[in-house]
């Protein structure tokens, strides 16, 4: 069972984290989108975006960081919540436009306290939502609303 | 055991689908990216862009489509290599950016021959490929390389 509060076993080292940056393409925004996905059970949590310091972060801590569009900075996820995801494995796909980050989440993954942020369905001709609120975002985040997944 | 020659019990009505093209918040090219998910195992296999119609599509058939920004085209996955996915659910995220598809892969998912496309990772202080070739390119295209995953 890995501790969710240690960061990750497969940190890279300096030529390691260079070659990932080389080998990853960024979009036009210098950015590339990143999933992150539960370790053990599969479960895909969210979907955000990383620039080039957000992979470096990530790597070096060994906890997920990403840039964050509205806001237009660096973010390490569960900043002000608590909720971080530590890394576990760091995987970069066949053409290198998209990253799958393997975490170990705490808490839950979507601003909206849920467990993962895809709760939104088809269901009875319509849009149904699946997944239960587990923790309020209150709860979360006090009256702010800053760190949001997804 | 889900048939995979089969499209999915979850395709959603004409009403479904209005709901979720509402529901979707397209980028600036009417692009949304999704995340293509192995239903049974939780294997992240790919990610590729839908338009409009590739979801329509999609909702319609019970089989996955994408829009091929090399191409600029609505693409049926395994179209030309018959490594189809069979939709089992359709899921939107929390803010509507992000699409998570659960299928049955037919095959292999990355047009390298790999089950999934994210085989690269950081080994050895620098970029190891970690899955193994199933499928020869060769055999799933002959001389062509049109139907990319990822």
């Amino acid at each position: 069972m890995a501790d969710q509060d240690n960061p990750s076993e497969t940190t890279a080292g300096a030529k390691g984290t260079a070659a990932i940056i080389d080998a990853i393409v960024f979009n036009d925004d210098g950015l590339v989108p990143a999933i992150a996905q539960q370790a053990d059970s599969g479960e895909v949590l969210m979907l955000a975006w990383m620039d080039r310091a957000a992979v470096e972060e990530t790597l070096k801590t060994g906890f997920a960081h990403y840039y964050s569009r509205s806001r237009g900075a660096l973010w390490k996820k569960g900043e002000s919540s608590g909720q971080v995801q530590a890394l576990r494995d760091f995987r970069l796909d066949c053409d290198g436009d998209t990253v799958l980050l393997l975490v170990d989440q705490k808490g839950v993954a979507c601003h909206t306290g849920r467990h993962n942020c895809f709760f939104r369905a088809p269901r009875d001709n319509g849009l149904g939502d699946i997944h239960p609120v587990i923790t309020s975002p209150d709860q979360l985040y006090g009256k702010k609303d800053e760190d949001k997944g997804g």
